[in-house]
């Protein structure tokens, strides 16, 4: 556990850095069909893909990311001389792109992206210093329509990975109810984010150090959050657009929910499970300064999106039973290959080989030993790999014998038939 | 072009550094396409997935990969002060890995990766800072088999592009020609790579500095290039082994052919455009030393893989038109929605979007105006997105009109009997 030494300096070759993953395949298998699920429900919701750099200055960052982003950037100088940072987030990206191209677009727009992020910091569950998310924007659109939009697809993806709302709960705020709140205290503007961060970081720091913090806010601040507060209309129309959708029961308001980033304006969004076990699962809110604060005021349009990301995603879906089972089955499956090449006399390796060719050709995962093998173990790695069908190439040729793998019913079939044979038994692997 | 201007040192937000890519939703698709066909073909091959971290110790390429690659190496102090690298190339962190994990998987292993390499250097046509790359290896075969398995991938996958023979040429070498070409001449083995290097080169450098550094072995080495040589045993069996698979025709021997890459033991390719236009799309051989070298010899294994890259791929299938037309139509295809919901009554918004969250749920790609908007702009929107149905929710409640977007048809059906009526039409996008 990296998380109590210090850092290591001399860094083996034979390891990976500290907080960065290698997929094998079986976890390769995991991330992809996390990312397919991401990518399938986007996609139902009409969201077209899109992605930026995993590289950008450092200064998009430090303008209006907040604090917390700025302090754990992954940041360096290039041979160029130039101020970089493994991004730590998507949404400046895409406010710099939007402005520079959004008259090329109907708006809203809709966009989704799956991509690698990075952050500086010691190692703890659930947070490595690279991690992938999902991240689902709606630009040009100041009605509430597309807040319920997005929170929508937020739970529906949950939802595709089997999750609930026994297994899950979206906890909204929105960030007014606070500015409003501030305004009837007589707080001046230029202190807002400062006390957005303090209610943000609530229950995670000792409470003398958030009474210190907030000062003559102390006790106004904590009988709202203790009241739950946020009976306000907009989130009760918030709420009765995902009730027309049958989704509110995965809804809780919270103003304790006020989000890390500096750049939210209105609602946000926090997903976590309902046990309470791990951190933030997807987060978001809108964000309708942004494009006009990067861009100069050259564009100005209002936003909104959130991130999910697959590591705590991932720890949640194998700690729900009935969430990883879904997804081992599906794993699973997706693995297989369709037809494993039996060659049981050499001399036929060259038949077999140009056979492969065209099962190939017409899409089939075809799979056969490299090197004489005995057919015993050849039948074997059909029946690991998954075959649903293994052909065989000996001694009966020029007819080759077919053998359905999950009842072991063998029949013959002339070479020169075998393709239109294939085609009425093993329908293609997705 | 920033090739001819000095570094630019001070980076503006809004746009991204030298030789990084936006990827708009077009570029994004064409990005898509290519990954899908790589990732289709892979699998047809029964090759499985993988993928390793994209910043890694500076010293794993330092070892191993050669002058040009460390030369060019994105590379840094990170906050821990450790040398890391954005990684150039994906074959020593497959080595690793494959050391340390090698007793879990049987033999030989097939593994592909999609992901994100770096360099430093000026941009060129064709060369940026980043691009994307398959990766396909084979490890733990010896047999000539797993060479012949490898350039019949290779050439497949661009056959997925629709590139033929006539488009695009694989040239391949043995360096085991060349080390018994040395041996013969009596160089000693310490400066066998260094000459391969120049051998490497041959052609893109002035050809007096090309005699300079081979010195007395200028003249065989001329004469062996002009001939072509390389009518070896090996690469006879090689081109048989692609002429049973119908792929000879893709083949031609360039005993020139020696790959930058320090590594390399045995056969060695290049593929490149047959007008010569563009620079190598892709490349690969054995490398059987490597996974040896880089475990301290904890674990010998034979090895072979190969790398192909989008962006010289992306730019030839541009050029040539047939391949083109082929990535725009499964584009566009893939691009389209399935179903477009026309709200031309806002009384009937809440029941338009109980039954889009359904449809949905189905998997259908549904979308639908968040705001009111005019039925005639709906309906280009329909259009716009490629649904191939609309349904509209107006007057005729309870029952909805169904429109056929290519024929224009209309018919209507009771909201209760919509879904499976749609199922009988609208079979789902992949």
């Amino acid at each position: 556990m990296e998380a109590s030494l210090p850092e290591q300096r001399n860094v083996s070759t034979m390891q990976t850095l500290p907080g960065f993953r290698d997929f094998l395949p079986e976890q390769c298998a995991v991330r992809n069909h996390i990312f397919a699920c991401w990518r399938e429900v986007a996609r139902r919701y009409g969201f077209v893909e899109w992605e930026g750099p995993v590289l950008e200055p450092t200064d998009l960052y430090k303008k209006k990311s907040g604090a917390e982003i700025v302090e754990q950037l992954f940041h360096f100088k290039d041979k160029g001389d130039r101020e970089v940072a493994l991004r730590p987030e998507l949404t400046p990206t895409l406010a710099r792109v939007v402005a520079a191209h959004e008259r090329e677009f109907k708006k809203p727009l809709k966009w989704f992206s799956i991509g690698q992020f990075f952050r500086y910091e010691k190692q703890q569950r659930g947070r490595l210093r690279e991690h992938f998310q999902l991240n689902c924007d709606i630009i040009g659109e100041a009605d509430l329509a597309a807040d319920i939009e997005l929170v929508a697809l937020c739970i529906d993806v949950l939802r595709a990975f089997g999750l609930s709302e026994k297994d899950v709960v979206v906890r909204i705020s929105d960030r007014e109810f606070w500015t409003d709140f501030f305004r009837e205290q007589n707080m001046p503007a230029d202190r807002w984010d400062e006390l957005l961060q303090v209610i943000d970081k609530f229950g995670r720091e000792p409470r003398e150090r958030t009474v210190e913090k907030l000062g003559k806010l102390a006790d106004p601040v904590f009988a709202t959050l203790k009241g739950g507060g946020g009976n306000s209309d907009k989130l009760n129309r918030l709420i009765a657009g995902l009730r027309e959708r049958g989704l509110a029961d995965f809804i809780e308001i919270d103003v304790g929910i006020v989000r890390g980033l500096a750049y939210y304006t209105g609602i946000v969004f926090e997903v976590f499970d309902r046990a309470g076990k791990f951190r933030a699962i997807a987060g978001g809110g809108r964000y309708d300064n942004l494009i006009g604060l990067l861009s100069d005021g050259a564009v100005s349009l209002p936003a909104l999106g959130f991130a999910m990301g697959d590591v705590v995603l991932g720890e949640l879906i194998n700690e729900t039973p009935h969430a990883r089972e879904a997804m081992e089955k599906a794993i699973a499956s997706n693995r297989k290959i369709d037809i494993y090449i039996v060659i049981a006399k050499e001399e036929r390796r060259a038949d077999a080989l140009a056979q492969i060719q065209q099962l190939r050709e017409r899409g089939y995962r075809v799979d056969y030993p490299l090197t004489p093998t005995k057919v015993a173990r050849q039948f074997q790695a059909a029946e690991e790999l998954g075959a649903r069908v293994a052909l065989l190439y000996g001694d009966e040729w020029p007819q080759v014998k077919i053998k359905n793998m999950a009842t072991a019913e063998q029949e013959l079939a002339p070479q020169d038939r075998l393709l239109a044979h294939l085609q009425a038994q093993v329908s293609l692997s997705s």
